[in-house]
């Protein structure tokens, strides 16, 4: 088998074998098919397309190019999240102490991430102390011992999956949906997980900006982990404006920790609750979805999610003072207000637009390698269809200094829309897709 | 400017601006635009396509990316030709000398080639001592005082296009119409040509095989000229049987000298006749198309042809006594006669059936780099539309030993067919483009 021919099968539109396509990415995997052969395959599967099948080869494939986590001695039926990604969400921080605290163990991995904020591990980075590189020994013990971890990779899990990525971004092959489902299943496969809930953000601050996107993209992944023997749920939930308030590294943690506290935004506690309960019941043998979501309201009620979490920032050196006192986290030197100009109603809070302002206030990193400012970020008080007052705050700016703070309230400016007549809210979820 | 949001563009369908070609192919060539970059380019631009207007662009960018030759003061209005290559195709070895005796000199720079034989460096080669390369000045000298050189590349002509060639080569990007247009044309550009005749063959033994592709290309290659301010005709001439009767590298020269001394096989005549006219319409003020043919045919008639190719094989250093006696040229040391079944008309020639048996005998390389063997090779003795008797020699197989030699036999039993009812012969050319 040659490289070459597998490319020119692609580019003429022919669905790849699954002895291709092993081929194709174990040669990329090990070096052997450089990156300029990987680079055209990449653009033909991206204009010419891939089917469930194939995209199944190819998530098998990456999952196969490094090590396959193996949590059947410590867990009965591993469940993992993932979020294709958006503005405010801090979702994992508060579902995996839940899902832990309904005796459903979770060591969930994670990255650092591109874009508007951080990633899980930057946010968790905020309390003073907290460990998140774990050896795999640490790691399986934790999830043994607690039944919650939240670390990075301790593995080299699909590393054909890292390669690929990075030749995707600089060769303009990134919005594929075939290349972005494979990406994401392979490393949730490699991970241990036998059932996953996706949570696939589609609005102006998500990568798919229309509802058919998503839902095609999260079929995909269903069906991947259908070829591969996983159970898989995926939601499909709004981006169009920020989840809950606080977008950030420092104040997402404040925030999650009064979600575990029963407070918390009226939006993010019931994603999480949802999230939650999906989680449970792949996990769980339960009556109903009813009463998963009863277990999963009852942890945030009773304190129990909130415990779990305290007793995993414990156990990975985090200043557990930090928590009981949130006001503790590290916080900006310039802290200000944007306020509404008229009443009326909110018609539009344009996730992009929020998130790039966190961005360039520093609470995410354009490059890899770039540090992030945990202090820095966004509040944002309203909502699609609430009804405001003239100069009732809109949003909290935190910032490194004066000059920024006017600099992204000029750019809030254009993120807000409020009208005359009364608006329906924007719905949390759309479609759940199994 | 970057490289990912060119490849962007192209992804998208965009037609990309000239600043866009200049930046990537300026980039390329230079290399700080790296292979996998370009490969993604290549195709999207493969399967996007390009217009006419960001074909030449990109023709004129290649072309700018090394040494331009001036030929102006050696030449009025230098002439050059290109064949997009076939089986049995040795044209440039009697149209340039026809040419050269019209008093128009031309001085052709010739590549070895991959394929069914040699290239027209490697058919020379055949004659022994003949120098094929010669230094700037060497051909510059030679083309004042006799008017005729063949020669391989003196000057680092178009350097973007090789690198570009050898990366389309192994990422499945060479079928695209844009990428070979400008590839033919950016190196004739360079050279010098201010006049070029394009030789765009269609058939089973050429890289086109659909007269719409073909009419395509030649369109294009054409409208890059415009552009570039030359005159360009391509004619369309069909490849579906071998061009005239060996098929080799010694062969084919024999062929060539029979040719030019007014012998050799119609065919391959009369299509030397049709483009030696071309080129001496473009280069000369004729009252008409008819005074240029006559002119091409005296060339023959007279032996003014003839007399300047041994002048260039003497300047060149080769053997001229081989010439004067075409037996004197290597031999292989197996030669056999295949012969008909049956008797009928001749239906098919498979120009690439045939092609292959002689690369198979070791006439052609399938690499850069790989030896051919100038004595081997094969005569093809009917066309389609003869009528043959059974038992009647179809074929003569110059070969290294008798196993190969019934090798060949075997494959070129497919490669004619026979019938019963006559059948029309095939026309050499289809269609001319300016």
């Amino acid at each position: 088998m040659r490289a070459v021919d597998v490319i020119i099968n692609k580019r003429n539109g022919k669905a790849l074998s699954t002895e291709e396509i092993e081929f194709f990415i174990e040669g990329y995997a090990s070096g052997e098919i450089p990156d300029y052969q990987a680079a055209a395959w990449a653009m033909a599967v991206l204009l010419k397309g891939m089917n469930s099948r194939e995209t199944a080869d190819l998530t098998s494939a990456i999952a196969g190019s490094g090590e396959q986590i193996d949590l059947s001695g410590v867990v009965d039926f591993a469940v993992d999240k993932h979020s294709t990604g958006g503005v405010g969400d801090k979702t994992t921080l508060v579902v995996q102490p839940m899902v832990a605290a309904c005796g459903v163990p979770v060591g969930k991995m994670s990255g650092r991430g591109l874009g508007f904020t951080g990633g899980t591990l930057d946010k968790l980075e905020s309390i003073p102390g907290f460990r998140v590189n774990l050896s795999t020994d640490e790691f399986m013990a934790q999830l043994r011992d607690i039944g919650l971890v939240l670390a990075g990779q301790t593995a080299d899990l699909a590393p054909a999956d890292g390669k690929l990525y990075a030749l995707r971004d600089v060769t303009g092959t990134v919005p594929s949906i075939p290349l972005i489902a494979s990406s994401v299943m392979s490393k949730k496969i490699a991970g241990g997980a036998k059932g996953i809930v996706l949570d696939v953000k589609v609005g102006t601050g998500a990568f798919m900006q229309s509802l058919d996107e998503a839902i095609e993209l999260a079929q995909l992944m269903v069906d991947i982990g259908i070829h591969a023997d996983r159970k898989v749920v995926a939601l499909i939930s709004d981006m169009n404006q920020p989840l809950g308030n606080a977008i950030g590294n420092a104040i997402e943690v404040r925030e999650a920790l009064l979600t575990l506290r029963g407070e918390g935004p009226r939006d993010f506690r019931e994603h999480c609750v949802t999230v939650a309960s999906h989680m449970l019941s792949l996990a769980q043998n339960l009556s109903s979805f009813d009463e998963a979501r009863e277990k999963a309201e009852e942890s945030l009620v009773t304190g129990s999610a909130y415990d779990k979490f305290i007793e995993m920032v414990g156990a990975q050196s985090g200043d557990v003072s930090v928590l009981e006192d949130p006001n503790k986290l590290p916080e900006a030197p310039h802290i200000e207000t944007y306020s509404a100009e008229e009443g009326g109603f909110i018609s539009m809070v344009h996730a992009q637009e929020v998130g790039l302002t966190a961005m360039e206030l520093g609470a995410g990193r354009a490059k890899k390698g770039d540090p992030v400012d945990h202090t820095v970020g966004i509040e944002v008080h309203a909502k699609v269809g609430d009804q405001i007052d003239a100069d009732q705050p809109i949003f909290t700016i935190h910032a490194k200094n004066e000059r920024e703070s006017q600099s992204a309230s000029e750019r809030l400016h254009k993120a807000i829309l409020v009208q005359e007549n009364p608006i329906d809210p924007l719905p949390l979820f759309y479609e759940t897709v199994t």
